[in-house]
């Protein structure tokens, strides 16, 4: 567990660089993060590389005992690379460049960007892969943001071409997968296929599901090329790449493969901000960011990759969202902690110094544009001082896990069907309703072993291959489905035996009508004599099995049959959590609910505590050492935006 | 009367059909239509036609005892077509062309797909043309629907300019019809026109309402083209078109005079998902839809054709709304017989089957994916079965009419003024104020004779022409006409003597100046001494006549010169159902207040009640027979969903 | 002070102008503004010019004792001069061209444009330079309006670079102003530089201040083209533009400097509509207009140049706005006074008689369509009446004044930050709270003396130049600046000793770090244990002088350095009232709260009040004479919508 920080020496003079690099170790920081987006000094023009003022910086952060993460710099092609080339920059539907002067100007498709990255990477992995002061890559920086996973250029219109082939060898098989006898969009070749984009109403889903594959792979494949660069000249170092929070565009654990540690930049307050959560909640933590967003994401990431990690975590008030409060005083302390807590490497704060000029001028960083400390500064110190004292963290198997499948997400982008605030929502509540109860949770994909979890999660997952159904049969868990639910094949169709495919005999269901309400009309569910209100999608269910509960008109809402259960409904955040509950105690599974604002994790046999609210938290009430004698960090009466950590027996009690 | 299905036999296994058509016939079904975007199956690669399914089809479906409509699949021309041509696509105002991958993505101005269309409505029509199954055509699908009435193609360039030179002969006219010396806008030349779009600010608006009118006639030519070669071949059999609801970009009385029948594809709670009405309303008529949402559009296509009908009737939960709930239990059954009572010659329900792939998925059909019937299939049964006692409806001519005029809805869309929800509002609130007061309703154009009618509405049409204008001074009706009436030419145009231009001498009026309010602004009227609520706009009038209403500040309202009443303001949906109601009492017409939920239909001496509310309904109150023995369908407590028929007296007591 | 109003002659019958001109005359109006706009009438055809019309038109309007202003066509070139040169029409940032069919469709770039302005302008100025009835010019129209100060044009890119080359001679001194070492966007080159536009996500803020700039300066000068051209042949004649009102793309300050006066064009409802008030604003103020708007405008264009006019004033209704209200009777009246109490050298109505057809057929004129006079017409005579005892009006320097700058509104439309209403909002607050005080304000610019001032403040202003800042040093003025002010250099950075930067020892403020907050968290600030509400901004500030407020925190929020006074938060309307109102207490400046509706301005020695709400005032209460006697216009008792002026003493008591 260590702690990092994201430095631009190239954006400061000589002179101060050995300074910052002391005040670093003075700050507790063993690790930084160098390089990524300095294309334009490393090759100011063509071939004329210029390595001098990388080899002083790398150098001098060594000296002061500063491991160094070296990024490539592929985000940001520079000026006069766009020019000799403009078919590296991405296109949009209608043909139209997205222009230099930002980041991320690049298609994945490009097969000259291809090239330059191979031989800029080359140079880079070449010059540095054996210095003993590199002991980390990362590839490129954020992939896939602001829209960048997609591009319709020529290129990528004939990658996509050779994609589909080598999917489905025969075009026949391309028409059969899709439909296409709809509506005539019968293809007699490859080479009639485009992109979807830029029709006259919606274009065929399952074409649209197998672009977002293909633009997902187009990643996968771009940083493989990376990858495999660098392991050639910097062998045994590992590699990490920055992905984006709350994303789904990419399908983070099939790009994890070629990776050693998954990391992820973590901005709570910012993407909040951005978030459709309802104005109350974005009161209610605008200083703390949502409890559950960055534990989220943690346990995304830590699902992707053996090792995982968070490369930027927000210090103070970013630049890009709509507004930017500060953190309270204390969160950047919990949410690190809360990043240790879930078995994070390391945690790298974004960025040292915050730059008085460009882009990201406002978004602030440890320390101010003219290099006096924040006050933040303090609390990374804290936590230095903390990390003294615990200094290893167990990950064990969470009793519970949510299926979470890529796929899925983009089939609930390209038929949301009043999924209202996006392709995670259902995964994000169902994972919320869970911590609610102070739980640990898992996320899984399909490709993960069940073994050993006594509830698994399946929120609204409409994608199911036969691989994850055989491990959900054989699993021994508890394993419950809400609406949508096996409502479509890897194609994106609606299997033949009707919703819920692979799982309908499991849960001995069968889905014949799926309507979708808006806000205003609740679904209302009758359990145990209580009108519950349900949300969003109500199916026409037929059953042979146990009825849990009804709707309103008497037919089948809840059903269970065996350790199989599911709901054809969407219960929303409240409903969700009363469901768990009972599942919890079904399944032996002791749970309480913490409330709003708190939030638990256990590592092995510690215990942690964080507060996300503004109140004071009593941790004796869930059963934390009465008196001070018990606790690693903090005691039972906890203040707000603070975390306390204890030594716990098996159970929550 | 009968009852119909729309079927996609190349959507399924060629071993299904023979199954379908019995369970067709079973249900009470006598009407199939079929083949309307079969193109890419009907020629799967250029002059490679393939009919072998398609006479199997249509002989199958024959042999069961079902009429075939046969539709030209022109909707959805195939890729290869595209491929080779792409002249055929629409091109936007910026000339991004509108692609391939779902429908309508063709040009009604291209002249290669004119001829494209020729070649295959000739192939389709000279083969199937003397089927003796084949007792009806469709001319493509739904016109004009996704934006497609509009393209800015160089086809679509020369043919407005050839048009337009038609039109006006003379450039000086078109400058003088245009007002083009406001803003240096003169023309020298036909061929210095371009289509309105992308100006830099509002383009002209009399160059606007000419670009509608083209495109309008656009539709109706490219129909005619398809008409002319299908009536060559097929003498004898009538020709339909499944028009959009609530759609005014093609003026549909025009082009249905080529047509022997109108039809419309009916979705009544889709459409309001996706309307501006109110969320109150939304949530009220969820499963219902609106109660004059359909009737209103009967009334339109009655009045379009010697014959109308309904070619696609909403059967359950559709694909395409924001949300999309599945209809009350009943009201498939209460949509049908709304349609009869109005004189419907047949209602076809979309679809047979619901389709598992392609961009319909989530449509409902009268039978689940897997062939399952769903419950809907046995309302359509029972109507079946009540067709069986009323085996023939008469309609005569209402007392009521509402004048419809096409360039009038343009002349809305092109200057709103206030008209918050579109151009057809207008008419669709007198047309619900006459609902809600229990009248039969006719929807008139300026060809339409007026003899007969009691009351004319002219519900803020600002287009007049001098025939309607004419048919309206030798009517002998009471004519009634809020604000904007006569505001304009048929150029788009103040009249030269001020609005309402040519009646400003029948109603006696000047309107001297306009005022458009926002939402939060009401237009005071005094009314008898109660202050009533008008809204959106405000005339500034002078007259020598009976001023009946006066506005806050005194100033004439509402004015009555004989048979002639001018209001100038805009009532609302409250005050128009009063107004209505005392112009009622004037004409001698017998009306009550029917509420919100219940509606009236009277067909010759059969009078129909509709329950679209979930409340039960006592017409015994409307004066229906107090037992059960004056009804041929229901009773006098009339439930929710439901509905009741009965033999009455010349008029409702 | 005059009357004026603008008129079309090439839009109506030759045989009406002598009628009109006489009518104008009768209404008091003696001068006319004719021709921009006339340029297809002025020259049908390339280098066929037809000047007869206009010959005639002036020497009637000339002989019936108008005074003609006349307007330069260049705002709309013909169809035929678009066709012949394409290359004149501005591009978006996806290079679509912005089409011909409205207004303003050219580059400011296009040197093909360029040519052809000194043409048109050319033949006009030779020929009517030396008319005697011409006695002003006009240049173009509005410039800038309907985005129109932007082309992203090949001609624009070259200027652009030759624009950056003069400003910054070597392409070092770019990358150091703009920062381009921030995401490798380094240039090599001057030819590497495209405007800023269609990036993959934000664009460089300081490359984007600098296409501001470049943007206003080519509007100048091609102003200054035109200008040139008018003086050589027309010299002695004043020359004017018609700015639009609310407008910060163009520096009116800059661009002023080539003209005699500055002119603004004045719709008060229309704008009001198209703001983003809230709603309760744009209900209260419907037919009045907000009370500051047009008086905010006036007090900018009259710091522009040493005269400043109106050269539209709405009339009525206008055709523009979402929704389009009549002025409450007596307000043009109002809207006048107004005008001249600040100085106007004429007030000029827009426009003569509605037009029935194109664009603008339901934009109000003094006469409707048909001629007939509106009442509006007797409202002008009455101003005409009311002239002749008031005939001049002296205007002095105010106590207080609000520093203008148009790069820094640039900066906030850049950066945004939670300025939620626009660049302008900070600026006009600070000038309501100042009326609403009653007090006389003016508005400065960087290059104004500062000579005489007691209070000079800056709402938030953040960029400043070393010229305003030694002013205000040198001033002797009481200076009060709210956050953000100083936070950024000329060229966009944060200055190098942090905010408040050049000012930050005048004020002994050092910023730290700024959050942006969103409307539902209010800033708390604690002032004399009162606890107010600021919003949008909090800075942590430290300081080693007084702190006369602080946030709930502790920690200083409003710091006093002597004359200098710093709020490290935006106050919003009410708070910021408040302030205002301290200040003025310390500096002995009378003052009193005279309301929402209430409106003071002073000239010399006369005292004008005006009612723009629907209530009676008594203006007894602020100290105006209790008896008929004393007044010039009104009395005591001020009707709504109406006016008073009196002679008073030096202060307001």
């Amino acid at each position: 567990m260590k702690l990092g920080v994201c430095y631009y020496p190239e954006h400061w003079p000589e002179t101060d660089w050995a300074h910052d690099a002391r005040m670093m170790r003075a700050a507790g920081l063993s690790h930084v993060r160098i390089g990524e987006f300095a294309w334009s000094r490393l090759e100011p023009r063509r071939g004329a590389y210029d390595w001098a003022w990388l080899d002083k910086a790398i150098d001098g952060l060594s000296a002061a005992g500063l491991e160094v993460t070296l990024g490539t710099p592929t985000a940001t092609p520079p000026k006069w690379l766009v020019d000799a080339h403009p078919d590296i920059l991405p296109l949009d539907a209608h043909a139209n460049p997205r222009k230099f002067g930002s980041r991320r100007h690049y298609c994945f498709s490009s097969r000259t960007y291809r090239a330059e990255t191979g031989r800029i990477v080359e140079a880079l992995a070449r010059r540095y892969g054996a210095h003993p002061g590199v002991t980390m890559w990362q590839t490129d920086n954020e992939y896939g943001h602001h829209g960048s996973d997609e591009s319709f250029s020529p290129d990528a219109v004939t990658a996509f071409r050779v994609w589909l082939e080598k999917r489905y060898t025969d075009i026949l098989a391309v028409n059969a997968a899709w439909g296409t006898v709809f509506w005539s969009q019968v293809y007699n070749d490859f080479d009639e296929i485009d992109p979807p984009g830029a029709t006259v109403t919606e274009a065929n889903p399952s074409h649209r599901l197998d672009w977002r594959r293909f633009c997902s792979d187009q990643m996968c494949s771009y940083n493989q090329l990376q990858v495999d660069i660098i392991r050639r000249h910097s062998p045994g170092r590992p590699i990490t790449h920055n992905f984006i929070g709350d994303f789904y565009r990419l399908d983070h654990r099939d790009i994890s493969r070629s990776l050693d540690i998954a990391a992820w930049d973590s901005y709570p307050i910012g993407l909040l901000s951005e978030s459709q959560a309802p104005t109350d909640q974005k009161a209610r933590w605008l200083r703390a960011g949502e409890p559950d967003f960055a534990a989220f994401n943690h346990d995304v990431f830590r699902a992707c990759a053996p090792r995982w990690a968070i490369m930027e975590q927000q210090p103070g008030p970013v630049n890009w969202a709509t507004y930017n409060a500060a953190p309270a005083p204390g969160m950047v302390r919990v949410w690190t902690w809360e990043a240790f807590a879930h078995g994070a490497d390391f945690v790298s704060y974004f960025r040292w110094r915050q730059a008085p000029f460009a882009q990201e001028q406002m978004h602030a960083g440890l320390l101010a544009p003219d290099r006096t400390p924040q006050p933040v500064l303090e609390e990374v110190r804290r936590v230095g001082r903390e990390l003294e004292c615990i200094t290893h963290l167990q990950q064990d198997r969470a009793d519970i896990a949510i299926l979470l499948d890529y796929p899925s997400l983009w089939q609930h982008e390209i038929q949301p069907q009043g999924n209202r605030h996006g392709p995670l929502e259902p995964s994000r509540i169902a994972y919320g309703a869970c911590r609610r109860l102070g739980l640990n949770v898992d996320i899984v994909f399909s490709d993960t072993s069940l073994d050993g979890y006594k509830i698994v999660l399946l929120p609204s997952v409409p994608v199911l291959t036969e691989e994850i159904c055989s491990a959900l049969r054989s699993s021994g868990a508890l394993v419950f489905a809400t609406a949508l639910t096996g409502s479509r094949t890897p194609d994106g169709k609606i299997p033949p035996g009707l919703p819920p495919g692979l799982l309908a005999h499991a849960f001995d269901v069968r889905v014949e009508q799926i309507e979708t309400l808006p806000d205003f009309e609740p679904v209302e569910v009758l359990i145990d004599e209580k009108v519950l209100r349900g949300e969003r999608w109500r199916e026409m269910i037929t059953t042979g099995s146990e009825v849990r509960a009804r709707f309103a008109d008497g037919k089948p809402a809840w059903v269970r049959n065996g350790r199989f259960q599911y709901a054809g409904f969407w219960p929303g955040e409240g409903l969700m959590t009363e469901l768990i509950g009972r599942l919890c105690d079904e399944a032996g599974l002791a749970r309480r609910d913490v409330g709003r604002d708190l939030r638990l994790r256990r590592a092995g046999d510690i215990q942690f505590a964080f507060n996300y609210g503004p109140g004071w938290q009593d941790l004796r009430q869930i059963g934390a050492p009465p008196g001070a004698a018990g606790y690693l960090i903090g005691g039972a009466d906890l203040a707000p935006f603070d975390i306390a950590a204890w030594h716990c027996g098996p159970e929550i009690s």
